[in-house]
């Protein structure tokens, strides 16, 4: 797992005076599919999370491809980006590694640290590297959009990521929005029965049912594929289930 | 208040199989940045919100300003938008509006709808026009990002995002996330004493302090910057307060 | 007429030491779609011309425009540019004043020049502007696409752009390369038979063929529109000529 | 050496109607970025050539490299690529390879050939590889650009480039106008006396001296850094010489 920080860009945004929020967003959001584009050319998969942060699942993937993605962004933006890299059993673990790698190097808004690659204990080889992803969405979500202002939908996609990130948080799990009613997980240790206790405790205080695909595989990618084609089969009514689970063969 | 909303997306990302989910990433993100380009050359903002659903604060926009943005997007992407327009006197009954009327033209999912310009009510004279914009962050941020896990802000992060959500929606206030511990606020009528007691609100409940500055303008774009400019003079220490409001001078 | 310069670009592409060649041409490229997508949204047309140095028809723009384009370039690349404006009877005459008022602030490869906007004689008002755009393109082209080795149909665009940019030289019009076999010349006082005459001379010297639709418009969208329209009209066979021209009605 | 031809794309800007120009400036520009960046990031290097039709130095890569750029390309942007690979002795043979593979699968302007992957002969294995590229760029520029109209430096950068062409071309090497003063030429083959005659030749029809860096590896992107070292020590003075090459340790 690597975090990806911007360094020093609170107070970028507002020296000498608060920038154009326009600008800003724009900026934000290109970095993000830059960042998404650079790191997905190699198998992983990013996360734009709070775009001045974002997390990508990047097993396989070597110090000299974080540093080359560190240098593509330096020379095309006014910021740099600095990383920190960590891999554990689970994803949280993982990212908890990376973070304190980071933090050792100085504030995320010092102006003395810059495009810092921090290693917290070992970069997964890809040949040993297994990631399990869970594409997660919301039943029904297009007859809400169809007759309920959007803002509204908007609340409850929101709430609904804001309980997935709780209880899955008590299994080591990560939880992303991405986009839609769809949530992406890097789950690794989360088993079939899990989500299915997860789900019910959101149906039970929410009302929204959920279903999920889950892909594991030796690259993000793999595995977010194979969630996305468990997840397809779910929905097309070819399975009867709300919980899938595709492996890969050579995972 | 525009509702900007994908054409039958949900059906595109899977057919004829499920798409790369790092290219939907990619391809929503710099959609985004485009919308927001486009639509804050004409002085308004967008909100990127659900993605496949977004919002903009486009006073002093014409029916031609639209056709254009959606004109535009059309000949560059794979996939077309349409778009509701709405007024009122609060953001969220000008969304709702703008939400009925685009619903009038078929499901969001339907192959049939592609790019309608829906107009609910009427839409907004610059001259006539007024936007308010709050600019929430949460204090002490960087203290937290240099010390916990990364996941760890981001997951209070959202929870603020839910509670100023169930709390401005009782005043007819929309609020979206902008990245890092920002919020931003389409507040029309939302008064300084609102949002002192929604603050004492989220404090008791998550122990997290906001502070929020507050521009008023003809049009989005302005607002926004006086928003941003009121929050930078409390975070330097110049005002000492958690709420301060600048009113445009031809507002 | 606007000119556009990178501040400084020679040295900062080689230092510390020379940049990624591919992450230069990404950035060159998309800071051209940037600087097209600013200035389109406000009627204007923009060229990539050496990509360093740009050439904008900006009839209709004021000084805000720029200044406004200018920062959100600052904001959001690793460089800034500067700005050079003239006006004048024909594109040559108006880019001559425009690089001179530019020039007298400062050498493009000195560090001390930043962000410059320099005005040469005056801005020309929309409602005063006259635009002529001529949209060329050479006859055949895809047959030669399809038959012979895709290099030497570029030589040949090469070859032609060439020999256009002498002959519309003397008439005081610029030409720039558009992509495909086409070129969109500023010519302001360049006839229907002037352009007869060098298309004969081309074809004397490379036995090619060209074809041109002329438009004229207050701004350079609506005479690049007509021009556009007008050869299609060749192109599609409703008009039997290899030159036509088509002036707006509010022009 | 691949070429990357969008497909069915004369008609697509003319259907139903001639598209806007700024749009399909746009387009053509991220479209090449977006080429850039997927090539590069496998090590190859594209050159934006004609735009919608563009070349690519892609020793190295797979067959399934090729097909994930052109997925990639399908689901980001309303057209499609397809791409011709030719490998041999010279660039240019190469090229016409690639080309004639291609064209044996209908015409550029065909609306049935849709996503063709058409390899000529054979793919380059990395690990067998030479490539040679060439990074020229012309002697005082700078001077030129501060003093004279920034066209008239446009026209003799691309009458340079016309006559280079011509000249590598009887050495079977292409020539790339990569911006500014630049140009990269993919160039086995070509030997430093070559590049001496060649510039003798320029300087006597044009009065404009060149030099050159040259810079061989198994990739492109390893030959085009040597190149672009190599030029940088000829304009720092650290070499007293025109013509410097570089060649990889491990070439």
């Amino acid at each position: 797992m690597t975090v990806v920080q911007i360094d020093n860009y609170g107070p970028w945004t507002v020296t000498p005076e608060p920038k154009r929020e326009a600008d800003l967003q724009v900026l934000q959001a290109e970095l993000y599919a830059d960042i998404e584009r650079l790191f997905a050319s190699k198998g992983a998969l990013a996360f734009f999370c709070r775009f001045d942060n974002m997390f990508v699942i990047s097993n396989g993937l070597t110090e000299k491809d974080h540093q080359e993605i560190q240098q593509s962004i330096r020379y095309r933006y006014p910021i740099t980006i600095s990383m920190g890299i960590g891999s554990g059993s689970t994803a949280y673990e993982a990212q908890k590694i990376a973070t304190e790698a980071l933090q050792k190097f100085g504030s995320s808004k010092s102006s003395a640290r810059k495009e810092v690659l921090a290693i917290g204990n070992e970069l997964v080889n890809g040949a040993n590297s297994l990631v399990q992803i869970a594409h997660i969405d919301i039943n029904g979500t297009t007859i809400y959009t169809d007759t309920k202002p959007i803002y509204d939908s908007y609340i409850i996609v929101n709430k609904v990521h804001q309980i997935l990130m709780q209880e899955l948080l008590k299994r080591g799990a990560l939880v992303f929005y991405a986009g839609g009613d769809n949530f992406i997980s890097p789950s690794n240790g989360v088993s079939e029965s899990d989500f299915k206790k997860i789900f019910d405790s959101v149906e039970s205080t929410t009302n929204v049912k959920l279903k999920v695909g889950i892909g594991q595989g030796k690259l993000a990618e793999e595995a977010a594929h194979l969630a996305a084609k468990s997840l397809d089969l779910i929905r097309s009514g070819k399975i009867k289930n709300q919980i899938h689970c595709w492996v890969s063969k050579s995972g």
